[in-house]
């Protein structure tokens, strides 16, 4: 049981958490902080969350949780504001996209008041957003990374990590600076690539023409170049070193595959394309991952 | 009515050609050609062709339409090889991804041979390949683009547009050049920056690492990742010119995203993922193109 909740950013990803953790009986109350409050007031009408609150040192002493949920781009922000007004037993964790910002955020607090902030990543998301879209099952099954560091509070970290298998999540942990590698590769520089494909050709005198001819494969290519576009320039921008060290590697990788179109070269094309699609096909069949 | 149909290559396209003229009463007799006497065996036993045939004179002059399937690297040799074939009453198309090539392999025959050919692109797929997935249904409400050139026989042009028409589909006519730019911009260089990534991530030593945190956005920007190696090799090299193009193109846009990232450029990013996101969705969200 751990006890009083403060959600900061009631939307899917922070009205989820309050739902999964209501019904596993982990929680005693639910408040929730927020910019909106007509979003509030739906989150009380949902059953999301008990009342709305004030980001104030009462409150946030009072929580012996604190999930803050806000948007990537406010997320190093307010964490450093929660941690100031932290409890002895407040625990803090986080839901943003990338980790370094944060810790570096949190860097400038003295020790005292960073070692109760665990942060983490739980990788889920649906099609919609705002508290309407929230689900007690979210993070069923998916993966949280949390990224301690050497002097958070193992107590915070251990409240945290059961916070989330309460909801069903498998939980991991790594550097954040691994996190926001491993997440730039797999996440952040496809997003890049797709959006920045969707804008060369929208920018096109005959874009609607080539829009037309348009099939499947760009289908799915493009899908996630309808994406947030506030949200992925915060993620771009918080991401920013390890988002470029990973582009360049991708234009080197790209300019590789066009020498090889220029010079014609059947063979080094064919083993190219050849270890993608192995290793595509690898992916796509994999074991859902043990629990 | 248009009478005897030669397949040369009884795969998934092919097939799905010879079942749906079959359906639509437009063929008497339909011969298949093909490579493995087992696949031309399977073809008959389906009831998509009516006998094996052989590519020699007697067969193809007495052809009123033969659709040239083979793969896409063996289109220019084949279309060379059965125009010269072709008989005063045979009208050849076929149905590569790429046309400029075929137009280019053509141009040296002498014009007379050359005018009963009418290259086409016929934009349907599926996940499966070969004769056992072939389908009647594979075409309708699909679009076939035709690349007639200026001395391609109108009657030849008009032949195969109402077979594509019989078989559900709907025709349009462009150059070669310009079906050759369309493609590579939406759908071939696509297709090389899906394996770019997935290369790029199976040749790290901690690939198996990578793609474990992989979520919905990988998926599916590397969908086509997973597409036959061979075939978009063939593809790549068929389409080199206007591949390269394109690619170029890519490579300055994502050079700005990379240098608003580099920069913090807050506003240029988001008004470069708003303009991406905006032509995604109102793509997405097109009315079906009207027969």
């Amino acid at each position: 049981m751990i006890g009083r909740l403060l959600v900061v950013g009631v939307g899917l990803i922070g009205g989820s958490f309050a739902l999964a953790l209501r019904a596993a009986g982990q929680v005693s109350e639910v408040i929730g902080v927020g910019r909106r409050p007509e979003s509030l007031q739906a989150a009380v009408e949902l059953g999301v969350i008990d009342r709305a609150g004030r980001l104030d040192r009462a409150t946030v002493e009072s929580a012996n949780i604190v999930l803050l949920a806000a948007p990537v781009g406010d997320i190093a922000r307010h964490a450093v504001e929660i941690a100031a007004l932290a409890g002895p037993d407040t625990v803090v964790t986080d839901a943003g996209s990338t980790k370094g910002n944060v810790v570096e955020a949190l860097a400038g607090l003295p020790p005292e008041a960073r070692r109760g902030f665990v942060p983490g990543h739980p990788i889920a998301g649906a099609e919609s957003s705002g508290v309407r879209a929230a689900r007690v099952d979210l993070f069923r099954d998916h993966t949280v990374v949390l990224t301690p560091g050497a002097d958070t509070d193992p107590v915070a970290v251990a409240r945290v990590q059961s916070a989330w298998m309460a909801c069903g999540a498998r939980v991991v942990s790594m550097t954040a600076e691994d996190h926001d590698r491993l997440f730039a590769a797999v996440s952040h520089l496809p997003h890049l690539l797709s959006f920045a494909l969707v804008e060369e050709l929208a920018l096109r005198g005959d874009a609607s023409r080539l829009f037309e001819y348009a099939a499947g494969g760009f289908r799915d290519f493009t899908r996630i170049a309808a994406s947030d576009p506030e949200m992925w320039r915060d993620i771009a921008l918080a991401n920013r070193a390890a988002l470029l060290t990973e582009l360049d590697l991708y234009q080197v990788r790209l300019a590789g595959l066009r020498a090889m179109v220029a010079d014609a070269d059947a063979e080094g094309l064919r083993a190219a394309f050849d270890t993608a699609r192995t290793a595509r096909v690898a992916w796509s069949q994999r074991p859902p991952r043990s629990r």
